[in-house]
């Protein structure tokens, strides 16, 4: 089942634009940051790394929000509720450089830390709206 | 009490730029929503409507985040995260023309619905990251 709006948000997504992924912290607050942000087809995926804030949030409770608006039209936006489904490390260096390519114009990630994973969070929308 | 980084917060609220509105839903999962935003030397301040889906939630439960980023460097960015401390209808029409002014270049907002009244929110930031 396709949900409403979805093809506008992976347009959105497409594009070089930043998202906002809205999380909630251990005490149930919520915590905001923006992102860089690609998609599967099906799943919204955010690039992030080990010991990062947003995925101990995600760890702990899966509920997240995504808005995302065009950075040459910041009136064109879309809002998303949703789950994450997965977080993983298969496939996230790889990812990370698809990432580097598309905000960057770098071949490479080059702000990788020693020792530090890269993590990818997956999310499935649930709703979206405009 | 200054925050760290509230300078830096200032000057992001005082430039053309888009915050993300962090709240929570009436069942503690989170929504995000991009906003026109201002300050007033101490309190950030966002301008809704009445029957908007943030309000109704910052009324429910005030906790709140706001991310910002400059517009022309999203790398430049800060993370609020707050509670609302008043909601009010005082001196909100004057205001939406202001923030129409601010980022449409428009003398008056255009796009008020009768009978529906424009409505401050007021945050208070009790932590801000970079």
């Amino acid at each position: 089942m396709k949900l409403k709006h979805w093809e506008e948000a992976l347009r959105l997504i497409e594009g070089k634009n930043f998202a906002n992924l809205g999380t909630l912290m251990l005490d149930g607050s919520p915590q905001v940051t923006p992102v860089w942000v690609d998609h599967d087809g099906e799943l919204i995926i955010v690039n992030t790394a080990e010991g990062r804030i947003k995925l101990r949030n995600v760890t702990k409770d899966p509920r997240v929000a995504v808005s995302i608006f065009d950075q040459d039209n910041p009136y064109n936006k879309i809002l998303i509720r949703g789950t994450v489904v997965e977080t993983t490390k298969k496939g996230a260096e790889e990812h990370i450089d698809k990432m580097a390519m598309k905000y960057r114009g770098l071949a490479k990630y080059p702000w990788g830390q020693p020792g530090i994973s890269r993590v990818l969070i997956k999310i499935r929308p649930s709703r979206i709206s405009k």
